[in-house]
């Protein structure tokens, strides 16, 4: 992509970090700003390079700015957009990165509509970690980037954004909100749920002797990891995504009603079936 | 423990193969051998330098053997047990590795009583892995193991397979078999069926373009990786501990309710709540 002068991000966490980093490295921007709401985080900031220039004045942040990415909560996401929106000019093209769409894509196009290009984005990257000190500059490399255009999305701006997700090294793929929010449950919100179900019914378990902890293996680890992240985000996510998170619940259940009576009936050979093609998917993703 | 003189392990597979490279390369014993059950895995143990001697002999493997380790799929196992038994001298300790133990350890007391000291024991260790070739010494190193005396368990026995645990680097746990399939249908057995219902449930949902899978990010890739392990394997392992799977997973649905109808409810409290005591009990798992 031409290299563009200014950028600004909004929230200097994980994933704004993490934009920050990679951006500079990737010299994406002339320069790079960050927008943070406190003071130590305009010291991190600098010491960890993060970004050229960290401010809490949101005019000096986003003045001039080509593209803006807001990278924080969702919850937050409505009052930032208003805050930066009188110093926003014509043609500045706005990006966010939450983890659900429709409803953020709905609110922040309506903030920033007429004039301003708003283009939702998600780029699939994070951990259970949080805060700018897990921020990676490689932290985009080969994951999914999911933006999300509607009728009323500015196709240039558009393609600008699709231009910046792969610059940082993500791959890009295209979907309109409400589908991103189905697959999304499916892959991501309805997993999170589980696992911290799964963490919160064996902890119920009391064995004889030991915690119930005790007897966990790499694979327990596995598959409870995500339970770890911040609670607070999560809330956001999920209530911002809360139909679908139903529907892919219901799913999941039908899913493992069947698997149930195979196990209540002994058939082996049907669980084998159950197991063998889990198995090869599974195996199919790197 | 006192350096035995000959131990003998049954199926060099991911688990048999590392108590082999661990019981060398801890010299637990003066001889360690393996049998097994195809010319190549005696090529290639010797390759890997798993165990001092592998045979497709049972006679040549177990006699003398102080510890004998069953180390097979658990459904082969009542047939090895009766094909090394004419071998076996009183007062051999025969253990196993296998991950259920109420219906494994019934049929293998049996099988040996009395005179041949039984004790069943499972290392809470593996991977989606299978195989010698994924074997390795250091499998064991401050891993869970579950020693499951009865009260027809010899107690020197017992002591001696608890030492021997201990001595590739495990930290051992002391559950009656029904107590340790309660607790492992929960930590393990559970998340089995989750993650391969979950991968499963996925590939029916597709997307407008591209494959559900190109939505996936390291969350989903945790959750699931144990979908990838063997099929077979667990296939025995799950029809071997059926009522306690079936009691674990009626405890996951209840829970889960719990969490659809904070949901439904729009309960963002309650709903933080869930997140909260899950990640903190999760992040007490190292």
């Amino acid at each position: 992509m031409k290299k563009l002068d200014k950028i600004c991000i909004v929230g200097l966490g994980l994933i704004g970090g993490s934009i920050g980093l990679a951006a500079r490295e990737r010299r994406i921007a002339r320069k790079v700003y960050g927008l943070v709401r406190r003071r130590s985080a305009i010291a991190e900031a600098r010491r960890g390079k993060v970004v050229d220039t960290a401010t809490m004045d949101p005019e000096e942040a986003v003045s001039g700015a080509e593209i803006i990415i807001i990278a924080t909560p969702i919850s937050s996401m409505e009052r930032i957009a208003a805050s930066i929106k009188p110093y926003l000019t014509t043609g500045t093209i706005v990006s966010d990165v939450a983890s659900s769409k429709r409803q953020v894509v709905q609110q922040l196009e309506k903030n920033f509509y007429p004039g301003i290009r708003f283009v939702g984005a998600h780029p699939i990257a994070g951990s259970e970690q949080r805060g700018m000190s897990a921020a990676r500059g490689d932290l985009f490399e080969g994951t999914p980037c999911v933006v999300t255009p509607t009728p009323r999305t500015d196709k240039s701006a558009f393609l600008s954004i699709c231009k910046f997700w792969e610059a940082l090294g993500a791959r890009v793929y295209l979907l309109p909100p409400q589908e991103h929010d189905r697959i999304l449950a499916m892959v991501s919100h309805l997993p999170h749920l589980l696992a911290a179900t799964l963490v919160n019914c064996a902890s119920r378990t009391r064995p004889r002797s030991g915690n119930i902890f005790d007897y966990t293996g790499t694979g327990f680890r596995d598959v409870t990891r995500i339970a770890a992240s911040p609670a607070d985000l999560w809330v956001d996510i999920l209530m911002s995504n809360r139909d679908e998170i139903l529907r892919s619940l219901k799913l999941l259940s039908d899913e493992a009603k069947r698997v149930r009576r195979l196990i209540e009936r002994a058939d082996a050979a049907g669980i084998r079936r159950v197991l063998t093609r889990a198995g090869q998917l599974r195996r199919k993703i790197s």
